[in-house]
């Protein structure tokens, strides 16, 4: 039976629940739209997530949509266009139109990237229409996982213009075939969960959405149920080796595991392999 | 049919077509040496790169080789042994030997890095004899594709060098294999069509070398027919995510955005979207 | 049949033989206790290939261990509990023993990657149980292949740590399936070497631990076989590659050709190439 | 006469007030306690820098404090030392305490971070005290200039911990002279403004806190009769040259500013240059 | 007597002689006009510094202008605004506009910064009105040094744009006080030869041009007499330091030197220093 | 008195005294040769200061030389000749040459960055002849004194070569006047004490050797007498500030700072302010 989560009433955009202890589960529920994103759902999607980052009763989060059809279809192009930041109105020129653009972007960056910066690792579970959008949103999670039907597109060259809130950042450090990486990108066609998961995009592919959630969650207790000193410190050094040389991230990795190794959690795990119970390991 | 294209007509050891509009061809045009290259060749080949990268007629470049025994035989081991860069002729030491072969290789690095310069996407086909320097030619290409009858080899080792034209440099940035790529660098062996595409080197194989040039036809098109802002955006942003980390990258996407989103191209394409029509880009 | 290798008689924890010319294989000997790892071993391992790494007499490295049962079952736990480095005796507070963890966790760094540092270049072998510091141990070789029998896994998270001796800085630089890095490295889960070879992790998988001591020792031997000058630079560019952006590398490659394309083994390497003769290369 | 600015009544700690047209002026006001800092001040901090960094009525900004002793005496420490983040109440074990205090740091960085990300230039007027926070706070700013009577200390080693809200990350990226840099950060020495000039740590000395606020005012005022277009770009451009290579940051450089040329105010300046007259610029 | 220098008699807006032997003397000559750059002027001025670059009677430069008021008043505004690049004539939208404006900015940093990339020292000298390029062009000199009547001046802000051919790149690199580096920069204002000598922007400060280009043909000689493959290991060296890490830096010097370690300098070096006579170097 | 320190009787090249609690004092003692150094020398030196780096005895360093006459003359260059490194004999081709020049360059680098690395401040104490090697040698120090008599000059270029210790990586990250370093590193000639302390290379200048001694320990004495925890913690985290971007080093200085904020030394260090007694910090 899936609980709900203390604290995570007042969303309105998202579904907020606890399908096991210590994970939760993050739903986008605008199914009707095919779960289009505007501008007020990416700004709750980033609160949502700054505050799983520092909640001690959370130690791993599955993100997913609600619906059949769609992970989501990308950006509210209709809701984008009304009043946007893409209109010129009233701006006199373009370097301040280009100001007001570069001011929006950040924001959005900011928001989604609240994902990659969560300290608990993120499994997202893509289904059905997963484009545009679905690839920024995506490549922030740390585990991929998709259904059978996902049909994936880097769409955004099909609206004129550059993929900017983290694809084009992301998608060559995450996939490790840079000639597939730049064909997707550049001409925005559609790939399916079979070429998503040889390329490396997902690392698993389920029957069905509910198999793959099914799956999420088998793994999300499974992490949940580690020392979170240890889980969320592999989160971080991985996050941090992945921009930085192998020399500065043995540094870093030694400066943070000799603040980390002050935990009990290293004797609590090692007598629970001795006597083949399950550890209890205190809040983090 | 296959056009000609204009402002090309001058230069000797490449063929330049345009299959496609907006799409260029350059073909290698030494079959009888299988390709191989010498000094004059990539100083023109760099100079060709040059002019297509803000040619407004071309959206984007096929690249492959004349003749059906090979994309290259890498380097004319025989021209560069005359009198080359290697002689210590006139030299009177070994620093000012080192010297000239350093400025040497620059100036090579350079030619060849004119494809990986060129704004525009870049489609690299490969067929039959691939070594040495097609490598280091395919590497600075954006989408890799080859004939079932390619035989791939990081030849450099065999003839007692370390592969310094860009192979060693770009490969393990490309492949995300690192225990194949240093095991191909190391060992010079050869690898087919099937282990290049496995290890996503390539991203498609074909039946031969008609099919492939074909398929980069389609995909060119493709490409060429989106908003040439997009593209180009696209290809100038992924490079830049390649060598920076990802918070260097969205910064420089943000400011990249915040000047490629003031073309018309973004009304087109969701107006033709809308309509469905074909839309028309301005020029680039 | 394999020689003994001059000079490496001393060593307790590591038989290290010749298996061919300048090739040495290098084997962890302590079966019984599944070539697990305390501290004596790692500072020797560390001494043994900072001995290969300038001896003349060796020109690719073989790493692997004795015994049918495992690589390593990662570090001996029993052996760093008893008066080991996370006691807390005799520290008078956090920071201290932060402090004493760090220097301990940096000198464990600086063994373990003397394998990477090794100016030649070095083929792990892998079979049965390869956890924990397995990985750590084998992200430093260049090559890494396995038999059909080995079980992988970070081991880490499941004694309450996040893998600190190198695997969280390499493991993403060496496979290009970031979710599946992140998978493995979060849940602790194990993998085999149809997994490990699927995603890129090893480059080859033998139906045996002898057939895979077999395979590695032709590739050290067809590596042996060619310029030490060649090699050894080979390996120093792809390593410099990985930490650095494409520039830097080409100019560092640039430099580093300048001078070793003075040594005898491009006209040796070349005149073999036309007498089909085998070269003999000079000593390096 | 000094205005107030519209939309900046609701801040607690501070002052904020319009010296000049398009001037902000932010001041410190705790001056019965040295204008020591506690939580809900930096927080405020923060908020007040994030929305001058987009609001449209200011064009550079100054920073002070209230009273003649002090500009900051730092962190108030009986404040942090109460029920603080550095009690260990309540925390199960290192590692816990660790996470605790990481989070702090970040977000006290942030909020300290926020003079430096503020879109519009900075200018710190220094005096009397200025010790410990009073350091990383003038580090973010864009100008330093403080009155003949400013003692300053680097103070941290002095309550036993090393700098941790930007000094030492930021003060030998803004003053030239390494071994004194080191000297006054390991012994937490007290220097005065002559030797802060000397060493290039302000730009300007002024008599007493009247004529250094006044030559704030007079710079701050220079600044903002420019075009905010150019003196934005500026700022953003320098403080992405201080972390980025040369090469990296000319490309950065091409990028903005081809957004950015994109104004009216080239135009409007070049005619104010040749007509004599005083230039008038939209808002940004 | 100065004596000219071979082969660059074809050069329109410049004056090249040799001073001393080795020496080579570049002379911006349109004192008409301020020595104001128009687009003609740099690209030869790019062509100039790439042939200085590899000419073996060159072994350092000294760049300086002809006439009595102006080192340079830099962009010539007026020939810029006559159908130059920032007009907007035939241009369909903003996005195409900005790719104009890109490229060209790219082709004049190409131009300018050929100046750092000469292989041999350039020694800048100063004087009267030295502003907006003068800065951007003395910055990618080595040694910079002034007469007592040069007045300089980021001038950039003044006409709307931030400084893009490399001031702001470079300037923070080469001076050690930031907080002066921004209040020239954000501000505009003029600082004269004594400022500039404190702060670390010249190194020299000589009674009048004269003077100064005497002291530069004395530095130049003095570095021309020396070893040249020292003299630009020296300058290569310094440069790849100033954009890298130490450790970084310390592995390419090792690597340069390894190459560079081979001359005859060093014995001939050696024996003048012996015998107490001036050694001769061969050509470089 | 000054008392010898436990441990280092051993050393041959080096005297090792502690003048004062904590402190520690290293005098090179070859004043017969001007203190010039040959292989022995600097390998011992290297010893001693990772012996000193791990010592709990020690807090701070003071490193100079016996004798009136010189800091150090340099290399000893006789002995560098006499079957050296540079020497070709028995060295087959370049190659090979340039090899083991490389592996020889890193191991000096080694031993003089042994200065930089250790975790204790290093006050280096320059007098007379201070060149080549000096300048490597005091580069590595994190606080730079030296007597008025002092002549310093990077004499590498007057013997044929380019720096290859330290210098041309780390001057220009200790200097903040970039024309400054290259007029110095190009020319190699002498600069004075004052020109020295003028562009920020020493950081104080004393009358004479004896009072310049007299300083260092003071300052040693002042750092040895605050915590070690947050003094080392200091060095540590400007070396990584130096290398690293403003944002990398805040995360680094973040994660530092959470492990090192669990002393007991911040308890001690505020109730010694408060009681206005000296307070006694537990050995590091």
């Amino acid at each position: 039976m899936v609980a709900s989560l203390d604290g995570y009433a007042g969303f309105k955009h998202f579904l907020i629940s606890s399908p096991a202890e210590y994970v939760a589960h993050v739903e986008t529920n605008r199914p009707e739209k095919l779960n289009a994103f505007f501008e007020d759902m990416w700004l709750e999607l980033g609160q949502i997530f700054r505050k799983l980052s520092h909640d001690p009763n959370v130690r791993a989060v599955i993100f997913s949509a609600v619906g059949e059809r769609a992970f989501t279809a990308g950006l509210d192009v209709q809701a984008a266009s009304q009043g946007g930041v893409l209109s010129q109105d009233g701006v006199s020129d373009g370097s301040r139109f280009a100001t007001r653009v570069r001011r929006h972007i950040y924001e959005f960056q900011d928001s989604v990237g609240a994902i990659e910066k969560c300290e608990k690792p993120v499994i997202v579970v893509m289904h059905g229409i997963s484009i545009g959008l679905a690839i920024d949103l995506s490549c922030c999670a740390d585990i991929r996982i998709c259904s059978k039907d996902t049909k994936f597109s880097v769409k955004e060259v099909d609206i004129g213009l550059a993929a900017d809130i983290g694809t084009l950042s992301r998608l060559p450090k995450i996939v490790g075939n840079l000639s597939w990486v730049k064909e997707v990108c550049l001409s925005a066609r559609f790939f399916d969960a079979d070429e998503a998961f040889s390329v490396g995009f997902v690392s698993r592919v389920l029957e069905n959405k509910a198999k793959a959630i099914e799956t999420a969650t088998k793994i999300a207790t499974l992490i949940a149920s580690k020392s979170p000193v240890a889980v969320q410190g592999t989160k971080d050094i991985l996050n941090h080796s992945r921009d930085n040389s192998v020399a500065e991230s043995l540094r870093y990795t030694a400066v943070w595991n000799s603040a980390m190794l002050q935990s009990n959690d290293v004797a609590t795990a090692m007598l629970s392999g001795i006597k083949k119970t399950k550890p209890r390991f205190e809040k983090l």
